[in-house]
């Protein structure tokens, strides 16, 4: 799918679709009806469902990549701390997008699906390479695989429950994250330092 | 859908089938085949598909609000870790059930959706009266609202990830995850205590 204006708003129209009614649960006529273009026309711009599917994940996974570039000179907790803001926020901007993401991305297949899967590694690479940087001067013990899931996971799951009117911005949701993450749920320990 | 030995075969294995080809991905027909009934009697069983699907999650959030009961005279520190322990080893032996749980839940209407989204909040009000109660013992700071729900989802993401024969017990995925919540991430301030 060739990145035009038309194709944009087409990308936009069906991750704001399917993240109402599900990928299985919205055709391409409707989509058809949504944007103003014959069906003929609509899979000019698609090639296929699966094809726009995968557009759809592609570019919200490939804006975060881009969007997330490490400062090495900083400090780990400083170059963490940015991380999840982007993180936050792009999800915050883009919800729907990350919806149908995290919600539909096992119905692509094949060299589709790899490709997505490899664009996903690669984004988890840059917190690993964060950390492992932290840990070799000595800022962060070594992190387990599982807790960096975890870390994810605690980000990602925000596609369920972030409001466009919630109280918090998506960097204090952030900040809010690593204060728990970095010095601690707030247990006496930490308190009484 | 009553409680039988049968039903819970089907429950079972509409679980799994969901799980590989999505709610959608997959119809009454094919669980027919899996089961061994014909369509006709399977849906003298499940009701519905809809209904079936709203069984499926409904013992899912039902088996873990009866497995989770926090026992109020421990430390908030136990009784949180407790509760961790109980819900990643409930993702980690129904992955299956929890994998329908978080990707088609969407999929229900009315008041078949309302009914489970109930029982979620009723699970969540676990984990923030266990909190507030250790807030109040001046255990734990009290937690923002939005914390909780990305310490939820550390635990509830782990249905992407979690693998049967990984190399860490479920329960010392949820240690790993309540060490890095209460004590930090393992910043310098923490290790200086």
């Amino acid at each position: 799918v060739k990145e035009t204006a038309r194709s944009t708003q087409i990308v936009q129209a069906a991750a704001e679709l399917w993240a109402v009614k599900g990928y299985h649960g919205a055709g391409v006529e409707e989509l058809s009806q949504l944007v103003g273009l014959q069906r003929g026309a609509l899979y000019h711009y698609i090639g296929s469902k699966e094809e726009l599917l995968q557009e759809v994940v592609r570019r919200a996974i490939q804006r975060l990549l881009d969007r997330t570039a490490p400062d090495e000179s900083q400090p780990a907790e400083a170059q963490l701390r940015a991380i999840s803001r982007i993180l936050m926020t792009d999800i915050f901007e883009h919800q729907a997008e990350w919806t149908v993401f995290f919600r539909e991305i096992d119905c692509l297949t094949g060299s589709r699906r790899d490709e997505i899967f490899q664009l996903r590694d690669r984004y988890e690479q840059l917190w690993i390479r964060s950390i492992e940087r932290a840990a070799i001067r000595d800022e962060l013990r070594p992190v387990a695989d599982v807790l960096l899931k975890g870390v994810l996971g605690m980000h990602n799951y925000a596609y369920l429950w972030l409001r466009p009117d919630g109280s918090l911005a998506p960097t204090e949701i952030a900040d809010l994250f690593m204060d728990a993450l970095w010095n601690g749920m707030g247990g006496k320990a930490t308190l009484d330092e």
